[in-house]
């Protein structure tokens, strides 16, 4: 059950999980029997106490509750559940439950439980990447080549391929789908310092136990603790954000180009998917409209995380704790935005018909360029801009098409018609040519980004980041 | 149980309860249940529909879980919960069913249930915040007229009273529920358009629909539809955005009043409270922590609502509902901090001595301002100035009383020692006589504090938006 | 000349050159002069320094450039101000140099100058608000009547008029002008402590010599000194935020609006304006761009304002200096945004036959919750939903009007062709009868603003904010 | 002269002269004579027109400010620049004019000249990165084996080496500038698309033409036009903004230390830095100061940027314009931070004693949880907890030392007097202990940042970004 209404309905069942407090209790609790373990392994407590220890470490042995509850006053999350686990221990084992959470502090269970937790979550988006990175291919491969209006501030500009126009939805994905993975190899790392970073408690056998730990939870053994150095943490949740704004755009775009007066892209219709309570006739576009949601709560969960990093000395008061929520947030708004277009991309539906009738209205305008560069060649490029301007606005004012002016324009000049071929001029005002041309633009550039993709898809981080069962 | 645990850790139960989903819902049905005994009454809908529509408004009477679930396909949490409704009050009476949500559509009922939801919300931040106020004028009570370092730019600058301190933190708190309430007002009004805010459904029966469901649901009675007219909301958040700030201040002062090092605060300890899981001899500043992180989380809400704002035509695309679940977040923030420093205010431990010593440490540097201001009137200021300033390092250098210095320095010199009087010279450098200048100021305004906080606690607005159960 | 380039672009020169630096120093001078006067007349210092130092507060007397470049270094602007006025009063006169800036501090001269400032940054914001309510209401004159397309999650829903959309851009600017104008009552207040907010230096004079100030310059006079009592400031920067997205929404709409697609709107044409370096044919809606920039880039602003309020102690360290700094900015954004929608709102070319058409080309689907309703009288609201869902599903994918379809299917219904009369039921897929509902929603609301902006642009409170000159 | 007083005070003139006007405006000429040569080159206009079109691309050719005065109504800053620099052309040489700008549009010129302009405060960002790091290497030089308390939500934690507090800032600071490097060389490409980005006025020319200016400006040849591919810039941007949270951090931590009630660290003071206009004795932080006002602007620049990246179709209509001016502010606040602290970085003043008399100071509470392990071993963790507890709040109450009551505590209870030495459970109450402890922690960290901040200088690619003048 979600925090808020709003939330279970901005985001997915799959990620808000993660961050219930029943999957972070479970993931401290596997810092806790890893860090028992290692300490057994190292001598620096009984191996006896190390299994007693280790066999207690799951959720269902604490109350997850009275955790949370008991949190605020406490200070941290992580108070109250080293005191029930060693309860826990304790009704097995009295002198193993002095062991528990040995020389180690609460941030060191919290960000490590943390981290633990957003693998996962990180999985979970690497997958979903994977999934709308591939969809939208597939609709490249059925509808790459149909010629589309390209707009420039809202307004019909020239006329370019759907493909094109998918180059610049996917590209961004793949690079994102990059820059986190690598991210995630710096941030996914053990926190394992002490009270205050120094490891002291364990003696020389610090470094040990922490390496054993980073094995056995298969994290990144850091070079020291990392309480109060927060860049890394930081940068990957910055990359989520890039990921939300990419997002928004495609989210955008489909939303733009779904719009009824438009009409050239609709979001799979079926059963409970954008009706409305009021008007029978609407086909909300639903996926675009929760990508957008997300987009715009991520940018300000960044903002909270990097406004976070100035943490106190050795741990910050107030900071550590905002950042942490922040970037569960930051998680589940991202993920909301993410799977609704993941579900859609593949599926979404190109009408080609109204992209070509929606170019065909526009009476020749979006060829005035073409028009203008060719003329320009004879009359420089002003005088040829100032005529395509006065002929365009005469186009619109008197319904003609452009071409039409043009070529009578040209005509009705001596210089003009001895040097410009009509029926090459003509041949500009073809938007299967210009289709053509953006065709040809995004060939290499889709073909690099199917080869990519796959790569990608072939050799998953994640696969190793998740939970075995 | 919270969504994520960092917000149960962050926020309080009260208020995370107001937004569950099982609290929304119920909002929900009450415009509904509003909607339908206002339409039974103006003959809009039959009254036997009326009558068996509103007995079913009731959340056990929905799937509250399947709402939500359902919620994101759907485009909104209100097409799911109609349909429900619908079926629950057509396995009573088949032909009221037809009349669930007449003539209304999902963002009135939704906008409805989040200014009832919101109206419990602002009551719950405005008893705390009485509290808190009512604590700390407790506080001036008893040691109001302490005498502590006022510190400007994290530097020890003058002697002033702890009543003085007080004032910068209490005024702020008496504006902002004023604004609060003030803005309030406006925002807790009823939304009701239907499909586009016309309210065409119902013919000339809109306004008197909406005028019966205002007085019964005591809401204010918008001039119309403010589906995409989202300023008074976005006011109200705002102001909650300030008294966040607000709150990080007074929580950064006493954090740093608290430190091990100066010691002229400390937070109430007691069972659970602020101790450390590696360190006995710790005693953290939690209720700070708290608000100091909630206050670090607000502003970045109160951006996102303020850059949904562009909602497009007649209903906003993924804007309005990151609007609303960003509104939900800003009030569990907001209250986390309040009631985490309500909780404390009134407890503070107040270190006389530690303040007292903290100035005397200080080997008279605060006076230096005082002496200077008195030998200006002789030397100009800038000479003034410079001789204290050097005085000031040779007192730190050689660990000497900066007040035996310059009374050196006057005796030294014979045009100041012709016009000086060494007495007075000397009382300058007294803690008590800066604190009484500082008592004197704070009293004025703490008794006009004292007089404006009990007429708050008088009237309070939010008494009537509460439930009657 | 801006800071950068992109400043230049985005804002108004006006707005630009009251936060220059020889504009802010000039209003520090204005309250060193108004201290100076004050404590001449309150006899805290010699009448004769007095005067000498009010005729030295000229930013000619100064070299600004120097101060600013002075600032970093120093901690503050004041501090090399302070140094620059001394000597400039030294050259005419040693004595009276000894008494500038006396018993004040930076904070006293800095606050009081951007206050001064905001004060006129206000009255042109004040101004241009008037402006853009009265062209867009003139605009309701000549068009308010016409049926235009009423859109929800970007699909079109149903007919309104075009009096109905100028309702929802005009009612929150309209409060937003009160709100500013009441917030900016509170905010424009004289800072006037001393080194700790004590006043301390001047004695019994403190409270004469501020009362004296805030009159000549025509500030409210605070209760105290505000040094780290942010919440006046921050709610009113919050207002422009408010602002700031109440003017978005508009620009969205009219960008929207005046897609090639849709031209239902344009902005005035003219030299210069919208064109585009490439494309001849274009004509970009450049004010709608500009005001769309603003409001994205204003929410950060007043977030960042926000965060900045948790000012340690009796002065902040970096905080309160940036909060200064996001002012100065969010004022810069929002004018820039304003002045551009203010600049065209009363020109915004109507395209009524476009409006019209685009009804004309949707079927009748947009009728389609009219035409439930009506039968859902017979039926059920869900089986009339439903029924008119597949009905609508036909018209688009036939290209037949909705109107025919539901005539036919309830002639083919006996029970519905019995109840229902066909010319009552072909009445409503009238755009007209449609717009005309939403003319008689708007009207009263258009009058109410009308009315209530002539009074505003009556009394303009910063007739009497703006400096005589 | 900097945009508003504000921005001169708190960033650099070194930063602030990048992003004037004149120096955008010399950027954009610079891809406009790359373009033309390259143009030229390739065959797509005469050479004599390149040539001559070169020729005129200086700022000193064209009017600067009446480009931004013109840039708002045109809707962009290059459609002024481009006319001006066709009339400088056409000075002389009529038919070269005709061949400015061919085939490019607007955000080609605006895009790759913001990349210029970016590539050098990206220079400057990583040589005053590495100024702080080797500043503050050579200050671990000198005192990173000093004592010194480590400090936990604001409270007194245990004891470190000041060398394992620079490690926490220094190491980040090293990473930063790896991963600012990495993304500049993604982020500074070429932006090269023609109006809709298909070059198609170039025909088979147009990569070439992009390769070769890619070559000449030295910047990345990317695969295609990113007119709405807005992932790397905005990656790049935040990690400036982890740049300012890191510095935040260290700011923070100098501040706190440099307290007067601390005094471990100070600022280095001289002419000019850090003085009162009203308190002679004043020494403040400005460094730090103005370090933390950077790092509180720069989050909500991030997050505009971020929520700027849903630009529509093939360019933005609000937000790019909005990213583009954030990102100047984005640089200039980030290196006012920056360069504050590189040029006191190396500087502080370290103060032994201090360090020394505050752990001194703390009675021995500061080791409790050494002492708590150590007799855990005998008696389990949670009642050595327990007693270390009892006898922390013991010693405070009675102004006695700690280990003199663990002392008595073991002698007394005939158990743990039999286990425990109690000249090694004196021995855990040394600060040279502790700190010799986190030395060990610290050096080799040390030593390998050593190693590679030295890399970094050797290898600067900033170099290779400068102008060659």
């Amino acid at each position: 059950m979600p925090a808020s209404a709003f939330e279970g309905f901005l985001s997915t069942p799959a990620m808000l999980a993660l961050f219930e407090p029943a999957s972070l209790v479970q993931a401290m609790l596997d810092f806790e029997a890893a860090l028992a373990t290692a300490q057994g392994e190292c001598g620096v407590i009984p191996r006896s106490a190390s299994t007693a220890i280790a066999a207690r470490c799951r959720a269902d042995e604490v109350a997850v509750d009275a955790i949370v509850a008991a949190s605020g006053a406490a200070g941290s999350l992580a108070i109250p559940l080293v005191k029930q686990l060693t309860q826990a221990v304790a009704r097995h084992d009295a002198d193993a439950a002095g062991y528990v959470h040995w020389g180690s502090t609460s941030q060191d269970v919290i960000d490590t439980g943390m981290v633990l937790v957003q693998r996962r979550a990180l999985a979970l988006v690497d997958r979903d990447l994977g999934r709308l990175v591939q969809g939208l291919l597939q609709l490249s491969k059925a509808h790459g080549d149909a010629p589309v209006l390209a707009r420039t501030l809202l307004q019909p500009a020239q006329v370019v391929s759907f493909g094109f126009k998918l180059v610049s939805w996917i590209a961004p994905l793949v690079r994102v789908r990059d820059r986190l993975r690598a991210l995630g190899q710096s941030a996914l790392q053990l926190q394992l310092g002490g009270a205050v970073g120094t490891l002291a408690v364990m003696g020389d056998k610090g470094d040990p136990v922490a390496r054993h730990m980073a094995l056995s939870l298969a994290l990144r053994h850091a070079p020291g603790a990392w309480h109060t150095q927060r860049d890394e943490a930081a940068s990957l949740a910055c990359e989520l954000g890039v990921l939300s704004g990419t997002l928004g755009k495609i989210a955008r775009d489909i939303s733009l180009m779904s719009q009824g007066e438009i009409g050239e892209l609709a979001e799979p219709s079926g059963s409970g998917r954008g009706g409305s309570s009021a008007m029978p006739h609407k086909r909300n576009p639903v996926a675009s409209m929760l990508a957008l949601a997300g987009s715009m709560r991520t940018p300000h969960r960044v903002a909270a995380i990097l406004a976070a990093m100035a943490q106190e000395h050795e741990r910050g008061l107030g900071n550590w704790q905002a950042e942490l929520a922040e970037t569960a947030g930051l998680f589940i708004s991202t993920h909301g935005a993410l799977a609704a277009l993941a579900d859609v991309g593949g599926q979404l539906q190109v009408d080609r018909v109204r992209m070509q009738s929606n170019i065909d209205a526009l009476q020749g305008l979006v060829f005035a360029e073409a028009a203008s560069m060719l003329i320009a060649r004879q009359t420089g490029k002003s005088a040829a801009h100032a005529l395509l301007e006065r002929l365009s606005q005469q186009a619109v004012a008197e319904g003609l098409h452009l071409r039409e002016l043009v070529l009578d324009a040209v005509k009705a000049d001596p210089h003009l018609s001895a040097c410009i071929d009509g029926d090459e001029l003509a041949a500009l005002f073809s938007a299967r040519h210009a289709a053509q041309r953006a065709i040809d633009v995004a060939r290499p550039q889709l073909d690099a980004l199917w080869a990519t993709a796959n790569d990608q898809d072939r050799a998953p981080p994640w696969s190793a980041w998740l939970p075995r069962d």
